[in-house]
């Protein structure tokens, strides 16, 4: 029997441990200046929960922010999409529990009102305001909750770990877990000597997730003095790769909105796009957004494990991503994985369908490192030990197509019995 | 408050009745000059389990075929197609069990092999024998169940009704009945006479459904007398609005294979596409081919609802194929027909998803014909009432996308607990 080797995949790209980036406390607060709050406001009606998170810059500061593709987007994208293309802002103030989404004007009305009420409270324009909404969709959202949570976060904003923690907790709907992350590390510059920068932020989300040019709702922050230029190519960068690569159910949002403050506290020259400090700075961004977006798929409704789809050996970019996300949304590949069936049949024929050309005798699968068809044909499976390799919390396809030296990778969950449950009794 | 008025959904097209055909017994059977058979040969190991089927003209007659776009094909696709292309057959043998998929050249030569016993046993060419198989992907087919089941499917060979009843029997897999249909009418000539007519088939098909260009197993006959390219015209017209537009979880099979066989019995001048009876046949065609296809749906894995998708005012054909394909295969929309949920904002999310450009405040829902969301502000609903509609076996939603006047059909089903249990636990 020959010895049949595993795909080699691409390095997955850690890209904060690559530039010297350490994990560190604070989530959205580890960078100076920045401040939280997750207060209990009434737009839930569970007693005690966070529902009204807010995040400020303790100035002005340089922000940059992407939005949902979704031609059906809530009153708060539109609004936040438009002042975020200013490269400003102040604050944001974030609810869940109602997504305010198909609500029309009086819908947009409620979210300036609620950005006005906050800029009143810290003493700054209303424009230099963003708000973002989770939850429900086309149901009014009720103003009060805000006229009593708006007053009480701005009165507990808190430079803690803690107080970012409070901000996580509030914007989750069906998240199991707050998710949060906080990284430092030293930026180059121009005159050999380094500046000390904090990268962090936090996000939900956990169905309804396949993000198209932006995520469910994230907030990352940085010291670092990021130009407003600088700060957008970093997010969009970072975001195409994590973000983006994540499918939970292949349902894009209405919602998506992924923001980064740079309140530049860290000192330092200004960066540019060609500063000497940008790739580090970019790289840590993109650590904390690949981390966040591997929460969200590990954290898929109902999921039970964590799915790494890559794809090798494609003849183009757009034919590795269209095979990658074809294997990821596909219902009979996620339900092989959560019956821990190493299922290449499924996997083939999701390549197979959706409109990339290949030879189906050049294609090569493995399931967690284990080779299982080699040029379109199986191989014999130890089905003992890949039983033993499915317990792992994390599963792992590799195809190669073997047409060219293009790959992509994306995260998504298998497809279980509470993912139905959860989506199947979500209103009553 | 305003009076709401359901969308107007284009009639649906019912075909047959609409050009006089009426249901009649004998399946694929119907058509004079069809015989089939369903026997027990053993590729499956249920005992008493029917699980080779085979149809034939009593002479070699027109046939046309369409086949899987799936890069990963099956055997006796490969096969199957290219003999198809030459207009004319005399049988086809079909097994459930097992798909002879991913299985190399000893799996196109068990294919071939299959078809020269049959060719012996009948008496005919193999380039005249057709060949299909639906079951597990990647494991050789063996062979014995052939050399068992071929004779006595030749030596059990009927015309009646019930001989085609064991052979639509025999394709079944996840299925959870028989499908199959049957119509006459009559057909025009150009001398103002009428020919009497019969169209008939039977398919099989349950899971990884989201045919592309064909469908999965189908086996059509007519003995209306059909050019081979007109045969070939009425089928590809036939499958685009029936077959094609089902999913039940966008999984374009392997094997996805529908053949028309015309044996001609029917007497009358011979059928071109520009002949007087073309339109007549071809809509009797269609309309076997719309009840075999919404019988697919509706024994969709698990499902517990047929559910049609009318898209109507879109900008171009394709933005309201689009759109209908999006919404029928989103998790989300499906899971929530499961929850008896008229989940209006999942439809919406899922129309602007899918990169079709729209104004959400020109779209307009329908559920159950109950007006939901007009100008994309959601309406009061009498949830009591629409609970009650949730009672049918059949939901339809209808969307208007306002920007023009095309409009698309698509028919799925729910996405429910069952399906997970049947596909998480399918090789175990």
């Amino acid at each position: 029997m020959e010895n049949y080797q595993p795909l080699v995949i691409p390095a997955a790209d850690d890209a904060c441990a690559t530039h010297g980036f350490v994990p560190c406390k604070g989530g959205v607060c580890a960078a100076a200046g920045m401040s939280a709050a997750g207060v209990v406001a009434g737009f839930r009606h569970e007693p005690g929960r966070r529902d009204l998170a807010l995040v400020a810059s303790d100035d002005v500061c340089v922000c940059a922010g992407t939005f949902t593709t979704n031609q059906f987007c809530a009153a708060p994208v539109i609004l936040s999409r438009a002042r975020a293309a200013g490269g400003h802002a102040r604050a944001m103030v974030l609810n869940s529990g109602n997504a305010n989404a198909s609500t029309g004007e009086p819908g947009l009305e409620n979210a300036r009102r609620s950005t006005s009420l906050v800029a009143e409270a810290l003493g700054c324009d209303a424009e230099d305001v963003l708000v973002a909404s989770t939850g429900v969709i086309g149901v009014q959202l009720p103003f009060e909750p805000y006229e009593k949570g708006v007053p009480a976060a701005v009165a507990g904003l808190g430079h803690s770990p803690e107080a970012a923690h409070e901000a996580a907790l509030a914007v989750m709907t069906t998240d199991t877990h707050p998710k949060e992350v906080s990284f430092k590390g030293e930026v180059p510059q121009a005159d050999g000597s380094t500046v000390t920068v904090h990268v962090g932020g936090f996000c939900k989300g956990s169905g309804m997730i396949q993000p198209n040019m932006a995520t469910m709702l994230s907030v990352l922050s940085t010291d670092a003095p990021l130009s407003p230029v600088a700060a957008h190519a970093a997010l969009l960068a970072a975001v195409r790769e994590s973000f983006n690569k994540v499918t939970v159910d292949s349902d894009t949002s209405t919602n998506d909105t992924c923001v980064l403050f740079a309140t530049g506290r860290a000192g330092g020259e200004t960066i540019e796009e060609g500063s000497v400090g940008y790739e580090t700075v970019a790289a840590a961004i993109l650590g904390v957004c690949n981390h966040l977006a591997r929460e969200v798929a590990s954290d898929g409704e109902g999921s039970t494990k964590l799915v790494t789809v890559n794809v090798l050996g494609a003849a183009s970019q757009g034919d590795a991503d269209v095979v990658a996300r074809s294997i990821a949304n596909s219902p009979l590949v996620k339900t092989a994985i959560f019956g821990h069936d190493a299922n290449w049949g499924r996997v083939a024929a999701a390549a197979g369908k959706c409109g990339v050309e290949f030879d189906q005798y050049g294609v090569d699968i493995d399931f967690m490192d284990v080779p299982v068809l080699r040029a379109g044909l199986p191989l014999p499976m130890d089905e003992d030990d890949m039983l033993r390799r499915f317990e792992s919390p994390e599963v792992t396809i590799a195809i190669s197509l073997g047409q060219g030296s293009f790959s992509s990778r994306i995260w998504t969950c298998d497809l279980t019995h509470d993912y139905v449950t959860i989506n199947g009794d979500y209103r009553t």
